[in-house]
């Protein structure tokens, strides 16, 4: 008889909503059972009560947690992000033996990760960062996971994960991501490309609503309808039924009671400020974190609210041909802002050594989390079809749908800026598709400006080597040392 | 008689050309006697055999520097920032005593400053992070120096740095910005800045050479006519310089020999990381250092290359004013570059709790550094006029000057988008401003679609409080607790 009889295959601390719910959804699946453990017991007994069908192993402190697991004792930590995780994972190594498995499913932060799993690893123990996505309602019907962590551990692991993760075509959203931290990286990139598709998809409405004059109820259909096409995706399907909402109080549109002030959690700004350590230009995840902290800066709007501009309407002959032009813009923009958050992936890999499957990250997109789309097939479609593709906007699928769009991606951002609507991130993801189809770009410039006040120096078109100009001297050209 | 007879009143360790320059520059003031250091003897003798007219007091180690020092000794660090630095500090730290002041000249991350200052306090040494801007013609004729550090240090410091600082209108480039990383802090967004003001140049040159197939040489006339106005700026005059240059070995313009893959040293990324950090969008910086690294992809270039778009070409009814509608746009790009800088400045005030005169820095930045220019006069004034402004933009001047220039602003990124030329900085400071002056921003969809998918919750226009909207039960709305 082994020891593990009627004991935990996995357990859960933290019963917050999201640890509630992924230990609702373990418990769910055949084969698992879910020992609990909760900072108080209060919600531990909550849980108990309110979901006895889940037949959870409850436990009141650590020694009883580690007892009620059966090895290698497996432990998803469901805390929040910070010092809280440390404590825990602090007293789980004190109960855990070599060969177990902590699990962070929080959204810590992927250099935190990277530390704890070193730190982790020297006491025999598995460490693996999980980024979880599709929030409370993912975490009870299946999320999209992104695991990183050993090889070994993922032997446990898997299994577990993939009986609770969301399905897509047949497939569980789950892959192990690479080593350490591989997963959160991942999944921050996730969030900060959710971001972008926000913003793009702000941008579209407040065009359109501005643009034609059409009720957020019109406008809902709208997105219905393009939620058939290409653009099918959660964020289309929820933007329909946002607009399509009517405040009960005010009889209103709810998004016209909603306060304007986008708030953040900062995943978005970690996209980012990773991006700019990884030298990856990511100028629409950037804009659309921008978007929202310049919407929370009440003070500031009140101050320009007078700064002179078009207000913002404008004549549309045709209202249905507008309205089909922002379709592409918003789908043209959409592609470059995956392109940038795979280029970001791809030199997140480099930096750290992760074997990261661009195709199969794609692919655990495609349900539980809050991009989920269609669209995600194509970027597996296309990292099959060249897994060295350098960017993703140049895969055939990709270039022949700029080729379609790219004319009315640049009418939407015309009649933006002549109308005085702020679209950050159509504008910004037209400037980077041209910036990088541009033959010669005027950084050229830049380079003889730096060598100029800076002697940062130079390198030239027809041959080899780094130059300096004497700006001050003759102005001669001399060979240089490289000081970039 | 005094122990100081003979002495140093100030140090400078690391002779390489900054720390050489900002020696010679020392012992060139009324009432500096300078010692240097270096790691290798080498360089001292050298310096020393060079310019004998400075009258160098040389030392061949810590212990004599701090020796031929008269007290409180004074010493600036002039070494390549990172662990050097703190190699560097922790000797001086073992020769020096409390009421010493220890300089860090290099351009250290201000977080780095704040600890190393509190390290260095707790030895009763001083220790200042001073930012020094203009390169090496600077540290030799007079930069712009950014001093942190305590007042206490500041009596000693201040006069030695007004004696070598650039001069302004009669006034000394330099001033005691804040306590320990204010000084590193202010360089940093000067630098970010810097990235924006060269960018947009470096648009406006691009959009001018497409737009009216000028030559490098023309477009520098227009450079140096545009530098008798209101850009009046140290980096439009040398832009004209850069433009006119004709390569030696080609006979061609030479920004057409030099290689158009810009370089980049990290204190712009710093300035969008400390942005995001503090919640301030500085979209025009971060589009000015992303535009730098998506010209450094060679690889992503070429595969992008033969994707389609307008060749860049356009048709000028009227050259002319077109240029002038570049100036134009230039110029009201320059004005949100500068006033998303100060609102950094501002939130890193508050954050770190530095009492920051922003019209002393602008006034600092009118000489010496890179971005010097006429138009600081007027970012000092405003502050003057109304030291609690809140957005730059928003001053009369500034205002006025947006309020004439926003059509042609409008125009240049419509003809951008138009001919597929980047101009991501153009474009981007549109629709910041576009959005700080909407009276409605569809950042109350992201927050419908947030509290959908998240349970983020929102806040309403017509009353106090934070309410979600049961999106997956009878969509009625419940008070709740802010999660943002």
């Amino acid at each position: 008889m082994s020891g593990n009889a009627g004991k935990a295959n996995i357990g859960v601390v933290g019963l917050a909503v999201m640890g509630s719910n992924l230990a609702r959804n373990l418990a769910s699946r055949e084969g698992n059972t879910v020992a609990i453990l909760n900072r108080s017991y209060e919600k531990t007994q909550k849980l108990l009560d309110e979901h006895p069908e889940a037949g959870f192993l409850p436990a009141r402190d650590y020694e009883e947690f580690a007892a009620t697991l059966a090895k290698p004792r497996t432990a998803i930590i469901m805390v929040k992000a910070g010092r809280g995780t440390d404590a825990v994972i602090d007293e789980l190594v004190r109960v855990f033996e070599p060969g177990d498995i902590i699990v962070d499913g929080g959204n810590a932060l992927f250099t935190d990760t990277i530390r704890r799993e070193k730190a982790v690893r020297e006491t025999g123990i598995n460490f693996v960062g999980a980024g979880i996505s599709g929030g409370e309602e993912g975490a009870l019907n299946g999320p999209s996971i992104m695991p990183g962590g050993s090889a070994e551990a993922w032997q446990t692991l898997g299994p577990i994960l993939r009986s609770i993760a969301a399905v897509a075509e047949g497939e569980p959203c789950v892959t192990h991501v690479g080593t350490d931290g591989a997963g959160h990286f991942v999944k921050m990139i996730h969030n900060g490309i959710e971001y972008a598709d926000m913003q793009l998809i702000a941008e579209a409405y407040d065009l359109i609503r501005r643009g034609t004059g059409k009720s957020p109820a019109e406008i809902a259909d709208i997105f219905a309808e393009w939620n058939r096409g290409e653009l099918e995706s959660y964020l289309i399907e929820i933007t329909a039924e946002v607009l399509r909402q009517t405040d009960p109080a005010t009889g209103e549109p709810l998004v016209d009671v909603i306060l304007d002030q986008a708030g953040a959690k900062g995943t978005g700004a970690w996209t980012v400020q990773t991006a700019l350590d990884l030298g990856v230009p990511v100028s629409g995840i950037a804009e659309a974190v921008f978007a929202r902290s310049l919407s929370s800066k009440p003070a500031q709007r009140a101050a320009a609210a007078e700064l002179p501009g078009p207000d913002g309407t404008f004549d549309i002959h045709d209202a249905d041909a507008f309205v089909e032009d922002v379709r592409q813009a918003l789908y043209a923009s959409k592609i470059i802002a995956y392109s940038q958050g795979f280029d970001a992936i791809v030199a997140g890999a480099e930096q750290y050594g992760w074997d990261i499957k661009k195709g199969d990250i794609a692919a655990i997109w495609r349900g539980g989390c809050i991009i989920r789309a269609q669209f995600l097939n194509r970027i597996t479609e296309a990292y099959a079809a060249d897994p060295g593709l350098v960017a993703l906007v140049t895969a055939p699928y990709f270039a022949d749908a700029v080729t379609r769009t790219q004319q009315a991606w640049r009418r939407v951002v015309v009649a933006a800026a002549e109308a005085g609507i702020p679209s950050p991130a159509f504008s910004s993801s037209l400037a980077y598709y041209d910036g990088l189809r541009a033959d010669r770009l005027p950084a050229a410039l830049v380079q003889g400006q730096r060598d100029f006040f800076g002697a940062h120096t130079y390198k030239r078109i027809d041959r080899e080597g780094t130059f300096h100009t004497l700006w001050s001297g003759d102005r001669s050209e001399v060979s240089a040392v490289d000081t970039h």
